[in-house]
Protein backbone atom coordinates (compact mmCIF):
# COMPACT_ATOMS: atom_id res chain seq x y z
CA UNK A 1 0.00 0.00 0.00
CA UNK A 2 0.90 3.32 -1.06
CA UNK A 3 1.53 5.73 1.68
CA UNK A 4 -0.30 9.30 1.25
CA UNK A 5 0.24 11.57 4.19
CA UNK A 6 -1.99 14.42 3.46
CA UNK A 7 -0.43 18.03 4.11
CA UNK A 8 -3.00 21.07 4.46
CA UNK A 9 -3.42 21.24 7.93
CA UNK A 10 -0.27 23.21 8.75
CA UNK A 11 0.11 25.94 10.69
CA UNK A 12 3.15 27.13 8.63
CA UNK A 13 0.73 28.09 6.20
CA UNK A 14 -1.11 31.77 7.33
CA UNK A 15 -4.75 30.61 6.44
CA UNK A 16 -4.45 27.57 8.56
CA UNK A 17 -2.74 29.30 11.63
CA UNK A 18 -5.64 32.13 11.27
CA UNK A 19 -8.10 29.41 11.15
CA UNK A 20 -6.65 27.31 14.41
CA UNK A 21 -6.26 30.54 16.47
CA UNK A 22 -9.82 31.82 15.99
CA UNK A 23 -10.66 28.03 16.59
CA UNK A 24 -12.51 27.18 13.48
CA UNK A 25 -13.64 23.67 13.94
CA UNK A 26 -15.78 23.52 11.21
CA UNK A 27 -13.09 24.63 8.73
CA UNK A 28 -10.32 22.30 9.99
CA UNK A 29 -12.72 19.37 10.24
CA UNK A 30 -13.84 20.45 6.52
CA UNK A 31 -10.03 20.08 5.54
CA UNK A 32 -9.47 16.90 7.41
CA UNK A 33 -12.80 15.21 5.32
CA UNK A 34 -11.29 16.64 2.07
CA UNK A 35 -8.33 14.96 1.98
CA UNK A 36 -9.49 11.96 3.55
CA UNK A 37 -12.39 11.41 0.64
CA UNK A 38 -9.70 12.69 -1.44
CA UNK A 39 -7.60 9.22 -0.79
CA UNK A 40 -4.97 10.24 1.90
CA UNK A 41 -3.84 7.42 4.77
CA UNK A 42 -2.61 9.70 7.30
CA UNK A 43 -3.77 13.49 8.12
CA UNK A 44 -0.82 15.04 8.99
CA UNK A 45 -1.41 18.03 11.92
CA UNK A 46 1.39 20.69 12.16
CA UNK A 47 0.50 23.10 14.95
CA UNK A 48 4.27 24.86 14.50
CA UNK A 49 2.49 28.97 14.82
CA UNK A 50 3.66 29.93 17.92
CA UNK A 51 5.76 27.92 19.91
CA UNK A 52 4.66 29.31 22.92
CA UNK A 53 0.90 28.13 21.92
CA UNK A 54 1.76 24.80 20.33
CA UNK A 55 0.87 22.21 22.88
CA UNK A 56 -2.61 23.73 23.03
CA UNK A 57 -3.35 24.40 19.51
CA UNK A 58 -1.81 20.56 18.52
CA UNK A 59 -4.34 19.49 21.34
CA UNK A 60 -7.03 21.31 20.12
CA UNK A 61 -6.08 20.00 16.03
CA UNK A 62 -5.48 16.85 17.65
CA UNK A 63 -9.30 16.58 19.02
CA UNK A 64 -10.53 18.28 16.11
CA UNK A 65 -9.13 16.27 13.51
CA UNK A 66 -9.88 12.87 14.82
CA UNK A 67 -13.89 13.65 15.11
CA UNK A 68 -13.58 14.87 11.85
CA UNK A 69 -11.66 11.41 10.14
CA UNK A 70 -10.70 8.04 11.02
CA UNK A 71 -7.75 7.98 9.12
CA UNK A 72 -4.23 7.53 11.64
CA UNK A 73 -2.84 11.17 12.28
CA UNK A 74 0.75 12.14 11.60
CA UNK A 75 1.99 14.61 14.22
CA UNK A 76 4.22 17.25 12.96
CA UNK A 77 6.50 18.94 15.39
CA UNK A 78 10.36 19.70 16.63
CA UNK A 79 8.49 19.65 19.97
CA UNK A 80 8.10 16.38 21.85
CA UNK A 81 5.74 17.78 24.24
CA UNK A 82 3.40 18.73 21.32
CA UNK A 83 4.00 15.78 19.58
CA UNK A 84 3.12 13.99 23.00
CA UNK A 85 0.31 16.15 23.54
CA UNK A 86 -1.48 14.94 20.31
CA UNK A 87 -0.45 11.25 20.51
CA UNK A 88 -2.07 11.15 23.80
CA UNK A 89 -5.40 12.07 22.81
CA UNK A 90 -5.47 9.69 19.21
CA UNK A 91 -2.82 6.82 18.74
CA UNK A 92 -4.80 4.76 16.21
CA UNK A 93 -2.91 2.06 14.33
CA UNK A 94 -0.37 3.54 11.64
CA UNK A 95 0.03 6.58 13.64
CA UNK A 96 3.09 8.55 12.22
CA UNK A 97 5.34 11.05 14.56
CA UNK A 98 6.91 13.62 12.14
CA UNK A 99 9.84 13.86 12.67
CA UNK A 100 14.06 12.58 14.06
CA UNK A 101 16.77 13.70 12.23
CA UNK A 102 20.24 12.65 13.07
CA UNK A 103 20.34 15.76 15.20
CA UNK A 104 21.04 14.53 18.57
CA UNK A 105 18.59 16.91 20.55
CA UNK A 106 15.47 15.46 18.08
CA UNK A 107 17.05 11.62 18.65
CA UNK A 108 16.81 11.73 22.27
CA UNK A 109 13.42 14.27 22.37
CA UNK A 110 11.88 12.11 20.07
CA UNK A 111 12.59 8.47 19.66
CA UNK A 112 11.44 7.48 23.30
CA UNK A 113 8.07 8.90 22.20
CA UNK A 114 8.08 6.80 19.09
CA UNK A 115 9.05 3.41 21.22
CA UNK A 116 6.73 4.44 24.19
CA UNK A 117 3.46 4.92 22.16
CA UNK A 118 4.59 2.26 19.41
CA UNK A 119 3.96 4.60 16.57
CA UNK A 120 5.66 5.22 13.33
CA UNK A 121 8.25 7.37 12.46
CA UNK A 122 9.58 9.92 9.61
CA UNK A 123 13.46 10.04 9.23
CA UNK A 124 14.45 13.20 7.79
CA UNK A 125 17.99 13.08 6.54
CA UNK A 126 19.87 15.55 8.31
CA UNK A 127 21.92 16.02 11.05
CA UNK A 128 24.27 18.17 13.27
CA UNK A 129 26.30 19.07 10.41
CA UNK A 130 23.40 20.35 8.17
CA UNK A 131 20.81 19.08 5.12
CA UNK A 132 23.72 17.37 2.70
CA UNK A 133 22.76 17.83 -0.94
CA UNK A 134 24.58 15.00 -2.69
CA UNK A 135 23.64 10.99 -2.54
CA UNK A 136 26.53 9.95 -0.04
CA UNK A 137 25.97 12.31 2.88
CA UNK A 138 21.85 11.41 2.84
CA UNK A 139 22.72 7.76 2.76
CA UNK A 140 24.86 8.18 5.53
CA UNK A 141 22.81 10.15 7.37
CA UNK A 142 19.86 7.12 6.46
CA UNK A 143 22.16 4.38 8.00
CA UNK A 144 23.22 5.80 10.71
CA UNK A 145 19.70 6.50 11.66
CA UNK A 146 18.68 2.72 11.03
CA UNK A 147 21.13 1.44 13.91
CA UNK A 148 19.82 4.04 16.49
CA UNK A 149 16.53 2.90 15.62
CA UNK A 150 17.00 -0.50 15.67
CA UNK A 151 19.06 -0.47 18.81
CA UNK A 152 16.34 0.61 19.89
CA UNK A 153 13.90 -2.22 19.20
CA UNK A 154 12.13 -0.17 16.73
CA UNK A 155 11.24 -2.68 13.77
CA UNK A 156 12.19 -1.05 10.55
CA UNK A 157 9.07 -1.08 9.02
CA UNK A 158 8.05 1.52 11.40
CA UNK A 159 10.44 4.10 9.58
CA UNK A 160 9.55 6.71 6.46
CA UNK A 161 12.70 8.23 5.17
CA UNK A 162 12.08 11.84 3.74
CA UNK A 163 15.33 12.88 1.79
CA UNK A 164 14.15 15.93 1.96
CA UNK A 165 13.85 17.59 -1.57
CA UNK A 166 15.38 20.88 -2.91
CA UNK A 167 13.47 23.39 -5.19
CA UNK A 168 14.28 22.44 -9.20
CA UNK A 169 14.37 25.72 -9.57
CA UNK A 170 17.50 26.43 -7.23
CA UNK A 171 18.74 23.47 -7.05
CA UNK A 172 18.96 21.43 -10.41
CA UNK A 173 20.44 17.72 -10.52
CA UNK A 174 18.72 17.26 -6.27
CA UNK A 175 15.81 15.22 -7.95
CA UNK A 176 18.55 12.49 -9.07
CA UNK A 177 20.01 11.94 -5.87
CA UNK A 178 16.41 11.42 -4.49
CA UNK A 179 15.73 8.68 -7.02
CA UNK A 180 19.07 7.28 -6.14
CA UNK A 181 18.56 7.69 -2.82
CA UNK A 182 15.38 5.78 -2.52
CA UNK A 183 16.70 3.10 -4.40
CA UNK A 184 19.40 2.76 -2.33
CA UNK A 185 16.82 2.27 0.20
CA UNK A 186 14.83 -0.60 -1.44
CA UNK A 187 18.21 -2.39 -1.69
CA UNK A 188 19.58 -1.86 1.84
CA UNK A 189 16.41 -1.52 3.72
CA UNK A 190 13.84 -3.31 1.65
CA UNK A 191 11.49 -3.26 5.31
CA UNK A 192 12.03 0.50 5.36
CA UNK A 193 9.39 2.79 3.78
CA UNK A 194 9.49 6.42 2.26
CA UNK A 195 7.21 9.46 3.18
CA UNK A 196 8.68 12.43 0.70
CA UNK A 197 7.54 15.91 0.97
CA UNK A 198 7.77 16.09 -2.48
CA UNK A 199 6.28 19.81 -3.25
CA UNK A 200 9.03 21.42 -2.69
CA UNK A 201 10.31 20.37 -5.64
CA UNK A 202 8.35 22.77 -7.78
CA UNK A 203 8.86 25.98 -5.41
CA UNK A 204 9.45 29.16 -7.30
CA UNK A 205 7.81 27.90 -10.51
CA UNK A 206 4.72 28.34 -12.35
CA UNK A 207 2.17 26.08 -12.42
CA UNK A 208 4.13 23.62 -9.65
CA UNK A 209 1.25 21.13 -10.10
CA UNK A 210 2.58 20.00 -13.48
CA UNK A 211 6.17 19.24 -11.89
CA UNK A 212 4.74 17.83 -8.82
CA UNK A 213 2.77 15.41 -10.73
CA UNK A 214 5.69 14.60 -13.20
CA UNK A 215 7.88 13.96 -9.76
CA UNK A 216 5.10 11.57 -7.94
CA UNK A 217 5.41 9.02 -11.07
CA UNK A 218 9.01 9.33 -11.42
CA UNK A 219 9.45 8.72 -7.42
CA UNK A 220 6.87 5.57 -7.68
CA UNK A 221 9.16 4.41 -10.76
CA UNK A 222 12.03 4.41 -8.12
CA UNK A 223 10.18 2.48 -5.69
CA UNK A 224 9.05 5.15 -3.68
CA UNK A 225 6.36 3.73 -1.24
CA UNK A 226 4.90 7.11 0.43
CA UNK A 227 4.95 10.81 -0.17
CA UNK A 228 3.69 13.86 2.03
CA UNK A 229 1.11 15.14 -0.59
CA UNK A 230 -2.31 16.79 -0.82
CA UNK A 231 -4.38 14.36 -2.47
CA UNK A 232 -6.57 16.60 -3.47
CA UNK A 233 -4.55 18.94 -5.53
CA UNK A 234 -5.71 18.52 -9.34
CA UNK A 235 -4.22 14.61 -10.64
CA UNK A 236 -2.47 13.66 -8.38
CA UNK A 237 -4.59 10.64 -7.49
CA UNK A 238 -4.96 10.17 -11.05
CA UNK A 239 -1.15 10.19 -11.23
CA UNK A 240 -0.48 7.98 -8.66
CA UNK A 241 -3.04 5.13 -9.51
CA UNK A 242 -1.87 5.75 -13.21
CA UNK A 243 1.51 4.99 -12.09
CA UNK A 244 0.90 1.92 -9.74
CA UNK A 245 -1.03 0.21 -12.40
CA UNK A 246 1.54 0.66 -15.12
CA UNK A 247 4.47 -0.69 -12.80
CA UNK A 248 2.23 -3.62 -12.11
CA UNK A 249 1.82 -2.48 -8.67
CA UNK A 250 -2.24 -2.30 -8.95
CA UNK A 251 -3.24 -6.09 -9.95
CA UNK A 252 -5.01 -6.19 -12.99
CA UNK A 253 -4.90 -2.57 -12.67
CA UNK A 254 -8.45 -3.22 -11.05
CA UNK A 255 -7.75 -0.09 -8.57
CA UNK A 256 -7.40 2.31 -11.58
CA UNK A 257 -10.20 1.11 -13.16
CA UNK A 258 -12.24 1.18 -10.60
CA UNK A 259 -11.72 4.62 -9.72
CA UNK A 260 -12.63 5.26 -13.62
CA UNK A 261 -15.74 3.75 -13.06
CA UNK A 262 -16.17 5.83 -10.08
CA UNK A 263 -15.69 8.91 -12.45
CA UNK A 264 -12.43 9.78 -9.88
CA UNK A 265 -10.18 10.23 -13.09
CA UNK A 266 -9.97 12.89 -15.34
CA UNK B 1 18.21 16.50 -26.18
CA UNK B 2 15.53 14.44 -25.99
CA UNK B 3 14.47 12.70 -29.13
CA UNK B 4 10.15 12.68 -29.73
CA UNK B 5 10.08 10.49 -32.50
CA UNK B 6 6.07 11.56 -33.89
CA UNK B 7 4.17 8.26 -34.60
CA UNK B 8 0.84 9.45 -36.18
CA UNK B 9 1.85 8.59 -39.99
CA UNK B 10 1.35 5.43 -40.02
CA UNK B 11 -0.25 3.54 -42.25
CA UNK B 12 -1.32 -0.15 -40.25
CA UNK B 13 -3.98 3.01 -38.50
CA UNK B 14 -7.07 2.49 -41.22
CA UNK B 15 -7.54 6.55 -40.90
CA UNK B 16 -4.37 7.39 -42.16
CA UNK B 17 -4.28 4.15 -44.37
CA UNK B 18 -7.24 5.43 -46.29
CA UNK B 19 -5.63 8.40 -46.55
CA UNK B 20 -2.66 7.50 -48.67
CA UNK B 21 -4.46 5.35 -50.69
CA UNK B 22 -6.61 8.70 -51.68
CA UNK B 23 -3.53 10.49 -51.96
CA UNK B 24 -4.70 12.71 -49.81
CA UNK B 25 -1.80 14.87 -49.51
CA UNK B 26 -3.39 17.65 -47.99
CA UNK B 27 -4.44 15.59 -44.86
CA UNK B 28 -0.90 13.48 -44.76
CA UNK B 29 0.38 17.40 -44.73
CA UNK B 30 -1.20 18.67 -41.60
CA UNK B 31 -0.19 15.75 -39.61
CA UNK B 32 3.20 16.38 -40.29
CA UNK B 33 2.74 19.75 -39.37
CA UNK B 34 0.79 19.52 -36.48
CA UNK B 35 3.06 17.09 -34.60
CA UNK B 36 6.53 19.71 -35.64
CA UNK B 37 4.55 22.19 -34.01
CA UNK B 38 3.70 19.99 -30.90
CA UNK B 39 7.16 20.10 -30.40
CA UNK B 40 8.47 16.52 -32.31
CA UNK B 41 12.18 16.38 -33.44
CA UNK B 42 11.32 13.59 -36.35
CA UNK B 43 8.56 12.45 -37.89
CA UNK B 44 8.10 8.62 -38.55
CA UNK B 45 6.95 7.58 -41.46
CA UNK B 46 5.21 3.80 -41.71
CA UNK B 47 3.85 3.21 -45.43
CA UNK B 48 2.95 -0.86 -43.91
CA UNK B 49 -0.77 -0.90 -45.52
CA UNK B 50 -0.31 -3.38 -47.93
CA UNK B 51 3.14 -5.11 -49.05
CA UNK B 52 2.47 -5.01 -52.38
CA UNK B 53 2.12 -0.99 -52.14
CA UNK B 54 4.26 -0.08 -49.54
CA UNK B 55 7.75 1.08 -51.95
CA UNK B 56 5.03 2.98 -53.75
CA UNK B 57 3.16 4.32 -50.61
CA UNK B 58 6.23 5.57 -48.91
CA UNK B 59 7.72 7.16 -52.37
CA UNK B 60 4.59 9.19 -52.07
CA UNK B 61 4.79 9.61 -47.87
CA UNK B 62 8.01 10.80 -48.39
CA UNK B 63 7.67 13.26 -51.03
CA UNK B 64 4.66 14.88 -48.81
CA UNK B 65 5.96 14.70 -45.49
CA UNK B 66 9.31 15.81 -46.21
CA UNK B 67 7.46 19.17 -48.21
CA UNK B 68 5.45 19.48 -45.14
CA UNK B 69 8.22 19.45 -42.06
CA UNK B 70 11.69 20.49 -42.04
CA UNK B 71 12.43 17.78 -39.08
CA UNK B 72 14.05 14.29 -40.38
CA UNK B 73 12.08 11.66 -40.89
CA UNK B 74 12.23 7.97 -39.31
CA UNK B 75 11.36 5.31 -42.10
CA UNK B 76 9.53 2.60 -40.66
CA UNK B 77 9.21 -0.37 -42.35
CA UNK B 78 10.48 -4.38 -41.97
CA UNK B 79 11.21 -4.00 -46.29
CA UNK B 80 14.56 -2.62 -47.11
CA UNK B 81 13.25 -1.64 -50.41
CA UNK B 82 10.35 0.40 -48.75
CA UNK B 83 13.14 2.27 -46.64
CA UNK B 84 15.67 2.85 -49.31
CA UNK B 85 12.76 4.30 -51.30
CA UNK B 86 12.15 7.03 -48.38
CA UNK B 87 15.62 7.95 -47.62
CA UNK B 88 16.86 8.14 -51.33
CA UNK B 89 14.61 11.31 -51.33
CA UNK B 90 14.89 12.62 -47.61
CA UNK B 91 17.97 11.73 -45.93
CA UNK B 92 18.61 14.99 -43.67
CA UNK B 93 20.69 15.38 -40.77
CA UNK B 94 19.10 12.84 -37.79
CA UNK B 95 17.30 10.37 -40.23
CA UNK B 96 16.75 7.31 -38.34
CA UNK B 97 15.75 3.99 -39.99
CA UNK B 98 13.15 1.82 -38.09
CA UNK B 99 14.54 -0.78 -37.09
CA UNK B 100 16.21 -3.83 -36.49
CA UNK B 101 15.96 -6.62 -34.36
CA UNK B 102 18.47 -9.54 -33.06
CA UNK B 103 17.12 -11.46 -36.29
CA UNK B 104 18.83 -12.45 -39.28
CA UNK B 105 17.65 -11.60 -41.79
CA UNK B 106 16.62 -8.30 -40.43
CA UNK B 107 20.28 -7.09 -39.81
CA UNK B 108 21.13 -8.50 -43.47
CA UNK B 109 18.50 -6.79 -44.76
CA UNK B 110 18.64 -2.93 -42.95
CA UNK B 111 22.05 -2.47 -41.42
CA UNK B 112 23.70 -2.25 -44.86
CA UNK B 113 21.40 0.67 -45.70
CA UNK B 114 22.28 2.15 -41.74
CA UNK B 115 25.83 2.08 -43.28
CA UNK B 116 25.41 3.26 -46.62
CA UNK B 117 23.24 6.18 -45.54
CA UNK B 118 25.28 7.32 -42.64
CA UNK B 119 21.07 6.98 -40.66
CA UNK B 120 20.36 6.56 -37.02
CA UNK B 121 19.02 3.06 -36.50
CA UNK B 122 16.20 2.14 -34.05
CA UNK B 123 17.30 -1.17 -32.45
CA UNK B 124 14.04 -3.50 -30.98
CA UNK B 125 15.48 -6.10 -28.51
CA UNK B 126 13.71 -9.15 -30.66
CA UNK B 127 15.60 -11.74 -32.18
CA UNK B 128 14.92 -15.14 -33.96
CA UNK B 129 14.04 -16.58 -30.65
CA UNK B 130 11.14 -13.88 -30.38
CA UNK B 131 10.77 -11.15 -27.72
CA UNK B 132 11.72 -12.06 -24.40
CA UNK B 133 9.92 -10.78 -21.42
CA UNK B 134 12.67 -10.69 -18.95
CA UNK B 135 15.35 -7.65 -18.08
CA UNK B 136 17.76 -10.46 -18.97
CA UNK B 137 16.83 -11.26 -22.27
CA UNK B 138 16.40 -7.47 -23.37
CA UNK B 139 19.60 -6.59 -21.80
CA UNK B 140 21.51 -9.83 -23.98
CA UNK B 141 19.57 -8.81 -27.14
CA UNK B 142 20.53 -5.23 -26.59
CA UNK B 143 24.41 -6.62 -25.84
CA UNK B 144 24.21 -8.71 -29.00
CA UNK B 145 23.33 -5.92 -31.02
CA UNK B 146 26.10 -3.66 -29.83
CA UNK B 147 28.61 -5.81 -30.38
CA UNK B 148 27.38 -6.52 -34.66
CA UNK B 149 26.33 -2.42 -35.16
CA UNK B 150 30.19 -1.70 -33.52
CA UNK B 151 32.06 -4.12 -35.59
CA UNK B 152 30.12 -2.52 -38.48
CA UNK B 153 32.44 0.36 -38.17
CA UNK B 154 28.50 2.18 -36.93
CA UNK B 155 28.99 4.49 -33.86
CA UNK B 156 27.09 3.76 -30.92
CA UNK B 157 25.59 7.20 -30.92
CA UNK B 158 23.67 6.46 -34.00
CA UNK B 159 21.62 3.59 -31.93
CA UNK B 160 18.12 4.00 -30.29
CA UNK B 161 17.25 0.84 -28.53
CA UNK B 162 13.25 0.08 -28.10
CA UNK B 163 13.09 -2.44 -25.70
CA UNK B 164 9.43 -3.20 -26.64
CA UNK B 165 6.87 -1.96 -24.00
CA UNK B 166 4.05 -4.77 -23.16
CA UNK B 167 0.50 -3.55 -21.88
CA UNK B 168 0.16 -2.97 -18.13
CA UNK B 169 -3.62 -4.91 -18.41
CA UNK B 170 -1.91 -7.88 -19.82
CA UNK B 171 1.76 -8.34 -18.95
CA UNK B 172 2.26 -6.77 -15.25
CA UNK B 173 5.42 -5.91 -14.22
CA UNK B 174 6.89 -5.39 -17.77
CA UNK B 175 7.53 -1.40 -16.98
CA UNK B 176 9.72 -2.62 -14.07
CA UNK B 177 12.26 -4.29 -16.46
CA UNK B 178 12.39 -1.67 -18.91
CA UNK B 179 12.86 1.20 -16.62
CA UNK B 180 15.74 -1.36 -15.16
CA UNK B 181 16.78 -2.01 -18.91
CA UNK B 182 17.61 2.08 -19.78
CA UNK B 183 19.68 1.99 -16.77
CA UNK B 184 21.84 -0.57 -17.89
CA UNK B 185 21.89 0.94 -21.25
CA UNK B 186 22.83 4.28 -20.04
CA UNK B 187 25.71 2.43 -18.12
CA UNK B 188 26.93 0.31 -20.12
CA UNK B 189 26.58 2.17 -23.43
CA UNK B 190 26.27 5.46 -22.45
CA UNK B 191 26.90 6.77 -26.41
CA UNK B 192 23.67 4.68 -27.26
CA UNK B 193 20.00 6.65 -27.18
CA UNK B 194 16.68 5.03 -26.15
CA UNK B 195 13.25 5.81 -28.36
CA UNK B 196 10.67 3.44 -26.69
CA UNK B 197 7.36 3.12 -28.43
CA UNK B 198 5.70 3.80 -25.01
CA UNK B 199 2.01 3.74 -25.93
CA UNK B 200 1.53 0.60 -25.58
CA UNK B 201 1.43 0.34 -22.07
CA UNK B 202 -2.04 1.74 -22.12
CA UNK B 203 -3.57 -0.88 -24.44
CA UNK B 204 -7.01 -1.79 -23.54
CA UNK B 205 -7.06 0.84 -20.36
CA UNK B 206 -9.55 3.68 -19.55
CA UNK B 207 -8.32 6.74 -20.26
CA UNK B 208 -5.10 5.58 -22.06
CA UNK B 209 -3.33 9.45 -21.51
CA UNK B 210 -3.32 8.92 -17.73
CA UNK B 211 -0.82 6.17 -17.76
CA UNK B 212 1.03 7.10 -20.87
CA UNK B 213 1.83 10.59 -19.14
CA UNK B 214 3.15 8.48 -15.94
CA UNK B 215 5.00 6.27 -17.68
CA UNK B 216 6.90 8.99 -19.83
CA UNK B 217 7.89 11.02 -16.20
CA UNK B 218 8.86 7.93 -14.90
CA UNK B 219 11.25 6.43 -18.22
CA UNK B 220 12.60 10.29 -18.07
CA UNK B 221 13.39 9.39 -14.47
CA UNK B 222 15.04 6.23 -15.27
CA UNK B 223 17.03 7.64 -17.94
CA UNK B 224 15.81 7.60 -21.15
CA UNK B 225 16.11 10.47 -23.45
CA UNK B 226 14.20 9.67 -26.72
CA UNK B 227 10.54 8.05 -27.43
CA UNK B 228 8.06 7.27 -29.84
CA UNK B 229 5.25 9.13 -29.27
CA UNK B 230 1.76 11.49 -30.70
CA UNK B 231 3.05 14.44 -29.12
CA UNK B 232 -0.15 16.59 -29.86
CA UNK B 233 -1.78 14.26 -27.50
CA UNK B 234 -2.52 16.03 -24.42
CA UNK B 235 -0.40 16.64 -21.63
CA UNK B 236 2.46 14.81 -22.88
CA UNK B 237 4.63 17.92 -24.25
CA UNK B 238 3.96 19.28 -20.47
CA UNK B 239 5.13 16.09 -18.75
CA UNK B 240 8.44 16.05 -20.87
CA UNK B 241 9.26 19.47 -20.08
CA UNK B 242 8.18 18.81 -16.35
CA UNK B 243 10.18 15.58 -16.12
CA UNK B 244 13.40 17.36 -18.16
CA UNK B 245 13.00 20.43 -14.97
CA UNK B 246 12.17 18.25 -12.32
CA UNK B 247 15.87 16.45 -13.23
CA UNK B 248 17.93 19.20 -13.42
CA UNK B 249 18.24 18.60 -17.39
CA UNK B 250 16.56 21.78 -18.78
CA UNK B 251 19.08 24.30 -17.34
CA UNK B 252 17.17 26.26 -14.79
CA UNK B 253 14.39 25.49 -15.76
CA UNK B 254 14.04 27.64 -19.11
CA UNK B 255 12.84 25.28 -21.28
CA UNK B 256 9.70 25.06 -18.55
CA UNK B 257 9.55 28.75 -18.41
CA UNK B 258 9.45 29.74 -21.79
CA UNK B 259 6.55 26.94 -22.35
CA UNK B 260 4.63 28.71 -19.77
CA UNK B 261 5.38 32.28 -21.12
CA UNK B 262 4.19 30.92 -24.48
CA UNK B 263 1.02 29.26 -23.13
CA UNK B 264 1.87 25.59 -24.34
CA UNK B 265 1.87 24.43 -20.74
CA UNK B 266 -1.96 23.48 -19.41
Amino acid sequence: MFTIIAERINMTRKSIREKVWKRDADFIASEADRQTKAGATHIDVNAGGDPAKEVDDMRWLTEVVSKATQLPLVFDSTNPKAIEEGVKICNRDGTIINSITGEKARIEGILPLVKKYKTGVIALTMDDNGMPEDLQGRVEIARKLVKIVESEGIPLNKVYFDYLVRPASTNPGQAKFILEAIAVTRKEFPQAHIALGLSNISFGLPIRNNLNKAFLAMLIGAGCDGAIIDPSEPGMMSTLLSAQAVLGLDEYCMNYISAYREGKLK
